[in-house]
């Protein structure tokens, strides 16, 4: 049922003004705009190959031409058909649309040809919307937005990241909520009580408890100018609780292991702008998760997630390669996060109006959360609407 | 479509306008607020055991606990997500919610802990909404509302319902119409017409007209402050039709016996608030059929099917269930019955959009519908909305 | 997404107002009104039986009765049921409602009793919406509309459709895009672009460029009072396209024959009120193909896809039936046509919020599809609306 608050992109404007300062956040319904996202790994996109994606609402086509991944917008300038659905690449460097032959360059936009109107005065005059794209540590980049010049990549994922010594392995799946409660549940300090069952505690000793409270100092802000913008939460700075309570009796308790140092699973996380999240030592002592929530459009997000480890020798890869593939892919990235991803699912439809934005009851641990909101809101490079996808 | 008359409710505010002295009726398509609608049979929840429902909109989550019934709201407060969805109930009398461990009395809906941040200065203030439970002829009775003090259940029932000697059997489904095209259909004397062939007349002798109109008399308003509020129908003052002529000619007769005293197969049908019909001697003579049409939300109600029947002994009893489950059920309720229930899901599409409302026809007899829904809009205790169940 | 533009018809008026003078065009959404559309061939519907179709938005029910078919609106004055969902037909001329007995005659409208109800006043002096129906070339027109009196058929027919040495077969099916980008897909002289592969080529010579640019005299306008009016494109004033080049190598050729007079494999199309396409020698030399989009609601229309044969004898009818079997059937409306019944369905989304009509990129060619859009907007008799329906 739509509301007489609503703007013409769906927003809320009565639920902006009362959040107050984190407003930018609640109209980002698609995502922030003129920011770098991870679409695909680079192994899913062979030479010559074709793949379409949508991210922000953008539907685009992409190629790999001579190594170098091209992107462009997946729909004609003409009567607006999305070429992917019948791709007639005639040539290397260009698709033709199979309605009426309006041929583009994947490298640059530009309308090279009309094949079934040669005289036509468009053809070199008119370009369809191209996105600059990246490859890092085995991802596809792609920004989305216009700014120019467009800003690196090294601004838009977590430091260390892009470290030369970093392997990365991952995997990517679509999941059903607005990207926002998938960043908030990874951030989230708290959701760790959703985590007691998991599998994961086979494969390693864990320091788990059920949940933990940032004490003064666990947060801070980096919004370095030449950086990219985030909050970390220190969790060595955290009260972690071990024990759950109800009238008086222990209903449930944390595993707690003398073999371990630390007072839990991770020694912090932190998330930045656009979406990305870093826990540290995670999945396990060593290892680092890097995951993100790109968002295809208002409900639904892809959920990349990946995890990174430092290797030296050839030795040290293929470790990784088949600790990550038997160990970590299947009980982390699959069964850990596989909790994660039905809550966020569950928790889309109290924000799908943005009411829940204003009717939710946030508590004192919660409060990393709003300063990632206001983050977010302060330091984005736009906000994506709808009328940026005409 | 929507329609620019259309309120953040989703109401009609020119059909309101339009039909005058039932524009409450019209605007309660959520049902009526403040009422008492049954939802489940006792017999559906057992010791211990949890049952969810949606009434009204709201979806709420029962448990039965040493032997009462309790009921809140299936949303936990901190980030809206369903209690449901996977309950975690550590005391018999509490569920925790298990994304953050929000843990809550079924008996007052307070907030009795956060598991995972027991400090939270949250605790013990803040409650989840609690609904009145009541349970009577082994059905269960939510109130939704916030009226204090809580109307007695006896208003909320025709009159004969809660007798000490009367045994209550039934039956529930959902059904894909507005609870109102419930209420009309089963209340509208001529929608006899419909039931001209059911199967039900292998199993009793009918004088089963075509049609009846009511004379003056038949009708008569019930408002009561102390009791139900509601309009009876007095089949013995109307004119039955046992003929239907198409240019002269009949075309389909009415069944009539000389077995059987009185014009009419039931000798008078009444509806009350907030919903609810009783049809005496029906589907036979020495027993009362009473039927409730409670919303779930704007196109759906729960059908609640009942049959009573005066008992004095345990051979009595033993009988009676017998034969409801024998004959009455499959005769009455699923075969009877399901006539009325095709009837309400194909006539929702005329009335989603409130012009049905204006657009209809109504002829002479309709008189006793025009009846109830000016005594609907006079006599409820409120109207349901959407913004209630935020 | 609904906009702030929209009208309470679905109708974006920006859009409308940026197309200026085929602004009508833009708002004809569920077609025109005051118009002749076939909904069926007369062979679907035998002596005595019922068929319900959806054209415009209005669900009508149809009956033959001796020998003459009428159309009736499916949907009782009453409560607004389907008169169709149980149809009782007591007398050959009546269809009585299943719900309460309102009792139509089908060649008025005229109510004529309510069963259940007979001294009501409302018989005799209420009618439900009746449609004019016509029979011509094996092909059930109705009008849809109330102008009086009603326009001969003959003036929402193309030129020859009628004439009597025509014998005229086809079918029909449902496609999901709004009925304008069916009657925009069959007027493009580019989307020749798309057949290039039809299988149709092998069952007879073509020389079939791809694509074609009307010169200078090749479009007319008729606009005759007395006649239908239309769009004609004559082929042989055309500049045909034969070869497809990408950075200066030929990619792609049209097939041309040495055994083939004409540039082109139909010497012309021309398109008429209120959306019919008359296609000259095609599928083959002798033949003309007549087909209609008549539009069902917003995103779906029927296509009603008819081949012309001029007939002297018994003989050539025989051939005829034959061949269409055989060969046009087949290879001509299910494999070349298929090929624009997915175009079209793929076009859709692009106009649905209507943006699409002044985000699209026509070229020089499209002229002839503007000529078509303004003669429309200029010469329909109404525009059908959401409100006629009520």
């Amino acid at each position: 049922m739509s509301d007489e608050h609503d703007t013409p992109e769906g927003v809320n404007e009565e639920v902006v003004k009362m959040v107050g300062d984190w407003g930018g956040y609640v109209e980002a319904k698609l995502g922030f705009r003129n920011h770098w996202y991870p679409v695909r790994f680079s192994k899913e996109l062979a030479e010559g190959e074709i793949l379409t994606v949508t991210v922000l609402g953008e539907q685009m086509i992409m190629r790999r031409i001579d190594g170098k991944v091209y992107a462009i917008r997946d729909r004609c300038l003409h009567r607006g058909v999305p070429l992917s659905r019948k791709p007639d690449c005639y040539t290397k460097d260009t698709i033709t649309c199979w309605y009426h032959g309006y041929t583009y360059r994947f490298q640059t936009g530009e309308l090279v040809n009309i094949l079934a109107a040669p005289d036509s005065r468009l053809i070199g005059k008119r370009k369809i919307q191209s996105f600059p794209v990246e490859e890092a540590q085995g991802l596809i980049f792609v920004f989305i937005g216009d700014m120019s010049p467009t800003p690196p990549l090294s601004q838009d994922v977590p430091p260390g990241f892009l470290d030369e010594d970093l392997m990365v392995l991952g995997k990517h799946r679509d999941v059903n909520s607005n990207w926002r409660l998938g960043a908030e549940n990874g951030f989230d300090t708290l959701h760790i009580f959703i985590h007691k069952d998991t599998t994961l505690r086979h494969y390693r000793d864990f320091n788990f408890p059920i949940g933990h409270t940032a004490l003064p100092g666990a947060i801070t802000l980096v919004e370095d100018p030449e950086g990219p913008k985030g909050v970390e939460d220190d969790f060595s700075k955290h009260n972690p609780i071990w024990d759950g309570l109800i009238d008086g009796n222990v209903v449930i308790r944390g595993p707690r292991s003398n073999n371990v140092e630390g007072t839990s699973a991770s020694v912090g996380t932190s998330i930045w702008l656009p979406g990305v999240l870093k826990v540290n030592s995670f999945p396990a002592p060593g290892l680092t998760q890097f995951e993100w929530y790109v968002p295809i459009d208002e409900s639904r997000h892809i959920y990349v997630q990946t995890i990174g480890c430092k290797v030296e020798t050839e030795e040290d890869r293929i470790d990784f390669a088949h600790n990550f593939e038997t160990t970590w892919k299947p009980h982390g990235l699959d069964g850990f996060n596989g909790d994660d991803i039905w809550a966020r699912e569950v928790t889309e439809p109290f924000y799908q109006d943005d009411y829940g934005w204003v009717d939710e009851m946030l508590c004192e641990p919660d409060s990393s959360i709003l300063a990632w909101r206001r983050l977010a809101s302060r330091a984005n490079r736009g906000i994506q609407k709808r009328k940026d996808l005409r």
